[in-house]
């Protein structure tokens, strides 16, 4: 963790990343929802939306659409990833080199690390390679760590998330994108873990607006530094409205009954 | 997938692609139907014709035959290939390095990846190297996306066709080849998955000229962009009429019962 | 062993190392008797100590933490290291450069060896390469030598020690940390076959002052030339004590109650 | 294949290799017939004859004789090999760089590929990178292609040497050496097969002169460019009168019954 | 092999290589018989004898005794060598770069090279690098030529041992290192079958004066080119006694009886 290496992904030490990388990691199958959500012009435009601080997603689909969104979208360049096709101990292929990331105008990088995998220690050392070349290229490091593997049966456990939490910190994430553990409190103890690098919570899979933004509240007054969002926001029908609310939650310190009257006001507003 | 990058190897933003790797991936099995078939020279007189846009080969071939076809034919450098001698879970040896291909002339890269083989993650990476290497030397990108492995039953339904395809995008091919799956309805989904990756359907085995024209036909409809053929063309006894068939379902937006015409007019007079 | 390499590491040829890379070997459990010590800041504080020779960190401890410490505490970059959520045959991953280490001012590099692991061969591999970029970037070389695998029962043996020990000096460490074989004899005979190399013995848990200092007392009289420790200091309440009384007995030559004298002083006035 | 990439070790488009790899690949016991022949500097001398186009050693004993041999000798530098002391899924060893052998003077690599083997595709990997160094260093490209492992129950049909012979045109070797296949039409079916790469035929163990001969000579009708050999040559008594009658049926169209007749006359004479 | 590139570690065309690698190799426990010998500087001591021309070390040791000694000794770098607390199929680590090895002065490299283990493939491909870099260093090679593996019952019997002898050869070592085949004449005929490379004996283990110099004489009789000794010098009480008794069976030519008188005489006389 290096101190504002992640300015550029964040808003005033926070951050709401949209991610998309569903059509690698899981297939079609996430967009059946709402096909329209295969487009990723779609998502684009929603990451020019003032509530996102960053759009993650994988090489392709960056080289075909970054260069278009380049000043109004801040780019996370997911370098790994694996199809959900193959079904073996956890891991997952390097698609993506920083040094092109760079040239094609990434602002950071994200790397998912399955801790606990039998694929762990090459997965971590692939990351520091990562790692290392983000900071000769002055790009911020954000780390998936997700403990997954055949020792971990309840990989949200409150232990498991603060020790996902600590890695981060440990191998040198400006920010861990983490599972919610269950509670405040237990994302509260994950945060203090990970000191100075910042914990996002991940969004999970898509809920009613109420629910989720309780949650997303919750995990911020515990201590989390915001949220690193996919379906919950792009399979809505009006996803420019749930981001508004994050953005009054997450960054305006509203409360949630403020932030879902946003919901039903013009999201266009927000822009 | 890089706007324009697979411009020498496309037509009107389509693409008619002969294979030419059965040798390395069958033996000579695959020339039996057709002896002469074995002789590249008459494959590469074939890769003359108007509709096709490209010749995927391997580098021995290449280095014996493009230097004499240099100006008449695009060369796609099939990459990765292994023999069917071998019966272990789906891998294939990268055979060709993209810098030697770049130096013979190649105008873009050919690379098959098995998503869901135990060997995906590093089949992957290695396509990662290949690609980079590709956009380095201004060379387009086609990804053979063929899901195969222990996990795989079926690797011709819609849903893993359209996850194929949706890899081609993701990892950053500008062309995806893929099994057709079944119905011009399940090509237009994987299509429509691919987005601006274009996504070009496997000839398969032979088949009578009309049956072959109106799957052609209707996976254009259905969204493809064109086609990858070997055996369904260089097996028969006059190649040069069902090139000039395809030529015209292709290329010419005309009708299979149009393009049957031209296959009892000679294939000369389409050159 | 290259003579004085070492030097920014130690004072008059001993060390007192602290060692801090519980986060990511053990996780948050072991800040749990004294949460406070989850936070880097208070270890750097405690680092300060005249008593402290180095500490140990990973590296996003170290980029977050050292840039304000780098006239106070040597820092002895810990290279590699794997969560224990992982079961197998043990092993480490290599989470950071000697070049990056080096280039955020580190003065040491510290590598766990685990002899005896089905991955023994590898490791030694990967120490190599790290042994030989300190000697180019004039950095000392520590060794967590940890007999550990399969084959291994009982890992703190005097014979095993002796060889762990021994490891250090033929592969080409300045320092080798093994863990107490159970007397000073044995630890003494473990630094003879050491030689050149220092050999500094591992803390262990926690226990009670007297019962500690006479250990690492023994150890020093043994031929041990000082120690690594981590929870046995940062756990206590003040831990300043504890550190005034180890100076005392590794680089002063006092008697364990001359020490224990020291820890009802204040450890501010070592400083 | 590179036209004419193989000038230095054929003559008139034909080959006749004398490889000497027995030492690795079977150890002593293959020199027992003839003790003398363990001596590299015997079978030095034989390549001198003006029938032998090509010596295949390995690296060490390049090194010690070739320097004497440089004017009168083309090198065939035989990259890999492996002692029959070990006994698993067929592989070998790459105990030769091609910058070295280059700048020991060799005119071409050999190279073995198991095809079938478990370990075909990291084979194929190495051959790749030792075909491109040779076109990078001038050098002709040889492929030992012997179809081998545990899927292959008879790897001398027609139709694995086919396949073999094959194999060395797609992957670029100029010369492809393979087991005969029991008939001159099966080696004609396997030279076709390879188009422009030329097919050589291994010599396999010691038979009579005669049976030997006409083995040779109906594989040159058949479309064999020529031979390889070994034990057939230097276990012989008087090995310059085989090479003789060799020359005369592969370089200069001559009978069986012709060349029969030279193996009484002095093999000096040949010189 | 190359013609005087062991010149720096030879007399005469023969070697007397003191070798000292048993601390990695066998630990502490070798030490036992007489504890002096776990002191490196010792051993570098009796390196200084007329009689030896080369000692063999891993770099630690090189590391931090050899700048004291390097008028006085040859360095022999062991590259390769692993701990006995592994007890997998038989394999070694890569402990030193020749670079690293030049640097500290090394006149030659020793590598060892397990025949017939599952490993020889990998083994076999690092001696590769390691030979090739001593011969761009100027250095001489040593190869211990130790088949060992499942495949292996007997592992010195005199078929095993030519076999091994060779492979020294046809890899490119100028000395190999074997162990005794059990009589004069198996070991000549390994001497035989490695052709220039020069073979040398392994020591084994203590035995008394005269059954010693009888097995090394009657070696050298048979066409060994000196000895490789360790524990059998160095666990004596008066080691210099026996290096002059070597001195005078391996380079003058003395009888057993002769060499034995020297052993009552002064060893220092001998210096």
């Amino acid at each position: 963790m290096l101190p504002d290496a992640d300015a550029a992904i964040t808003r005033d030490g926070k951050a709401l990343i949209l991610a998309y990388d569903h059509g690698i990691e899981h297939g079609p199958v996430d967009f059946e929802p709402n096909p329209e959500t295969a487009d990723p012009e779609r998502v684009f435009d929603l990451a020019t939306h003032d509530a996102v601080t960053a759009l993650a997603v994988g090489k392709g689909v960056a080289e075909a659409y970054y260069p278009s969104y380049d000043d109004d979208v801040s780019l996370l360049a997911k370098l790994n990833g694996t199809s959900n096709l193959w079904m073996g101990e956890p891991d997952s292929a390097v698609n993506w080199s920083v040094e092109y990331a760079a040239e094609l105008g990434a602002d950071a990088i994200g790397f998912t690390l399955y801790g606990g995998s039998n694929n762990e220690v090459e997965m971590a050392e692939e990351f520091r390679d990562a790692q290392e070349a983000a900071r000769a290229n002055d790009m911020g490091v954000v780390m998936w760590s997700y403990p997954r593997g055949q020792g971990l049966k309840n990989d949200t456990s409150p232990d498991t998330i603060a020790y996902a939490a600590r890695l981060g910190l440990e191998l040198g994430a400006d920010i861990a994108k983490v599972k919610y553990p269950g509670s405040p409190e237990a994302m509260g103890e994950a945060a203090r873990m990970a000191g100075p690098t910042k914990v996002v919570m991940s969004g999970g899979s898509k809920t009613d607006d109420r629910a989720f933004l309780e949650t997303v509240a919750g995990a911020i007054d515990g201590g989390a530094k915001g949220l690193a969002v996919g379906r919950n926001v792009f399979q809505r029908e009006n996803p420019e409205e749930i981001l508004g609310a994050l953005e009054a939650v997450i960054f305006e310190e509203a409360s949630v009954d403020e932030a879902l009257e946003l919901t039903s006001a013009s999201a266009v507003a927000d822009d």
